[in-house]
């Protein structure tokens, strides 16, 4: 696995505060100086922000898109992968990742990490969604204190193997 | 639409303790009493319960299910849906029902939730999922304390047009 | 198997001109006297043709549909599945059937064949695609000569265990 | 458009003759030089051929994969997109190409031609299916008669603008 590309997926909403915006471009340009790939759902928001980081430190930016067209991906993907799917591809951003970084979030978020824990693909916090179920906390989702903190875990994670067979 | 069915979907964990697949099992026989369609992912664990009751009930149940055999249905599915699309069938599941109701849950259930408040399709939670985002709790989920008054919640939001769109 | 239902595809384009409808309702009629339910994609063209003359023999209708609202349905599918896949929903119309007759066709009825043939599900033509691979004709779609003849053969082919296993 | 990546599809079956392996070779290696990448199901046969000729010239490939795990992508794959979807991949295969070079085919392959040909995207054909409706020939694939004809075509098409919103 030495010379293979890590991929590290970035999850969160369509619409965002800039101060949130500033979070996801500084984990986007982490991934890249770190030489990972960023995988995203290549729209808006959390995804525009963390491509633009990643892109201005020369990163690999894939967006696995919901909609029909190419057109709609933000202007930072560098490869789009059209589905046609609508939110269903939402499963396909979650598994085309080796750990995943999620930023705040929207209710799609929540389903990609369901989708990564039900997986065993570990997911990583930044100010995103709390869980508890019947009343017990689920802690299950790896909280990090930064940008910088966020993409060291995931990298780490992957790097010793974690969820190497995804 | 008076004399359209209406169709609630049931979802919760593939193996759960027999307390909770009795809590199932109320909720689908409540559903066929009043006359309403199941629809579920079609195996087993709470989609089974559910399944059990409707059919006990003589209620009509829809199982859409991921892998490719229509003999992965649980014995109760009537109408099976084979969609051979792993776990991106959650998202049918969610939208072919105009109402939810979650009991218990694994971070499949978790997924289901995401989709439908993203969508708008109302949830009605029996023991299931509790969400806080950035330390903010999200009380989307309509609490109910007993199977009757989940599938009683149920209906009336559909009846009185929460989600006639869906 | 013996009490089960036997779920028969219908597929062909969305728009169609009056005599293709008019082959398709006879076989959604037909499809309808013998007892079996009669599955399709749910829009317009031979999907409506097939489930209007279906439903006038009382007959059950499922339509899986690729958008995002029931409200998409032709007015004769009592089971609407909702799937927001777009035309990726055409890999579940086909597994859903236990065999498929094909009317007519468009490119995505083409679609659906190549599912059905790649996954050993009979298909009957009836006025339908002919194929041929480097020169070599392909005889797998199964001829008939009229409604009557391609649900005989499509229920006699479910009945003798033909693809039993789907 | 004029520094943007251009991505070319390359379909066909995932067991084939040395014959037809390097024909697929072949194309890969001549989509690599003209500077464009190269999108497929990431499987075997004239996937992996293709992608063994592009990753000889130094090319981009990105392999939209049916299964769970990016481990079953051929080695040639640089960019493996993991879907979970099974074969309702192959909508994305075909979105996310601005032209389709199919070479040989299975029915994997006939699916694949039938989503490009109705949504509009450019299919150039190699040996492969031809089609007939209703005993009238459909001539929509454009032929051509070795990889360097197809790749050209394919990439002409694309420059002139034929399928830019894709």
């Amino acid at each position: 696995m030495k010379d293979k590309l890590i991929f590290i997926g970035v999850i969160g909403g369509g619409e965002v505060s800039p101060e949130v915006a500033a979070v996801a471009e500084e984990v986007g340009r982490e991934i890249a100086r770190r030489g990972a790939a960023l995988v995203c759902g290549g729209l808006g928001g959390v995804m525009e922000a963390a491509c633009k980081g990643a892109a201005e430190a020369s990163g690999l930016t894939i967006g696995i898109l919901p909609g029909d067209s190419r057109l709609t991906a933000n202007p930072y993907v560098k490869i789009p992968v059209v589905t046609g799917l609508g939110y269903a591809r939402n499963v396909a951003v979650v598994k085309s990742s080796q750990a995943i970084i999620a930023i705040d979030g929207s209710y799609g978020t929540l389903t990609e990490i369901g989708h990564a824990l039900q997986n065993g693909i570990p997911v990583i916090g930044l100010n995103t969604w709390s869980l508890a179920i019947d009343g017990k906390t689920d802690d299950s989702i790896i909280h990090a204190a930064s940008p910088k903190e966020a993409v060291n875990k995931a990298i780490e994670i992957v790097k010793n193997g974690g969820s190497s067979e995804y």
